[in-house]
């Protein structure tokens, strides 16, 4: 592959969008990026990744956050004592996203690297959904919960990645208006999302 | 082609959603309908189809509407002397596209179809945007506007379609979880769009 090309995948809970993150960056043979980015920024801003996780998950809402966290990061060093630790979290996290996007190109799943990678034109954004039955279905296969279960971790997840990204972006988490493509894994599959996916690229790539 | 297929095309204005939709038609050999369908509902309700679309345009919002027309539409007769012009329209165009539905595959555009045939199980739906530039871009070249106005009759049409959508839907227009495709006409072009939604079709055709 000669010109670059990033590849952000935003995904709801229980979409299949890591694995078809995973399955294009293996089709395409380039860099794949998920959680190794929450732990690495984890790593720079001195917490554990479960620590860092559980952090992320406690924005609830801009409201909530403002009170809890007083949050302020634009420009700011992830070093700076007056930072809440969500939001060095969050400047570790895009520091490191733009380090990997330099590097060359990848598939970078979630952590509003859309956002961080905006002012990029070699940036394809994909966000990837599905109705709520086949999301559980597949969170209760994966994580063997009952299928009610399966629903509200659905729900929940979904809105907590809405949150952070909306915190963190002032952009709306699932707004095409931020995507490419926008893809129904529950219609398509996820191997015809894959497919769909790299073909698009290697047209951009062309 | 043995089963059967409807597409529906929802498109914000100057995405090329009608030319994607043609495309789509004439690559699957199956029946397009687009503006005539409003002609045909016209008819039906005995309107001109200018004044027919002249009124669907006056919905403003939910609240104007209703102040204006006092809308009750659901289950309705299009002759009943109780409703409101644009909600015998909009009866009148429900009976249209459920009957081009149960004729055969074909295209449909516009309309609200994708909500009009949403307990059917062989509908496929598509939501078509692009960024203002692109869409500003593409209506200045074929009406000949400046591209400030481009821009603003873009803005203008997008907030019609939104408001009637979401009137008669009681959902969001343009929002994923209504289509299974969500395709970034500006990002992608027009002919790779057509490429991606026929391959679909043909996948679930198989």
């Amino acid at each position: 592959m000669d010109k670059k090309i990033i590849v952000t995948i935003s995904r709801e809970f229980g979409s299949g969008g890591r694995d078809i993150g995973r399955g294009v960056a293996e089709r395409l043979g380039i860099d794949f990026y998920d959680r190794e980015i929450l732990a690495l920024a984890a790593e720079k801003s001195g917490l554990s990744a479960s620590f860092a996780e559980d952090i992320e998950q406690k924005i609830k809402s801009k409201f909530l956050h403002n009170i809890a966290f007083g949050g302020y990061y634009a420009g700011a060093d992830v070093s700076s004592s007056q930072l809440s630790l969500p939001d060095k979290l969050f400047i570790a996290t895009c520091d490191i996203i733009r380090s990997l996007a330099d590097k060359g190109s990848c598939v970078i799943v979630g952590r509003c690297a859309d956002y961080v990678l905006k002012d990029r034109d070699d940036v394809i954004n994909i966000f990837i959904y599905a109705d709520l039955q086949h999301k559980a279905e597949r969170i209760s296969k994966r994580h063997g919960l009952d299928i009610k279960k399966a629903e509200s971790e659905s729900k929940k997840y979904d809105k907590y990645r809405a949150n952070h990204y909306d915190y963190y972006t002032e952009r709306e988490w699932g707004n095409r208006e931020n995507y490419h493509l926008c893809l129904n894994s529950g219609f398509i599959g996820v191997e015809k999302a894959i497919d769909i996916i790299v073909d698009t690229v290697n047209d951009c790539l062309k």
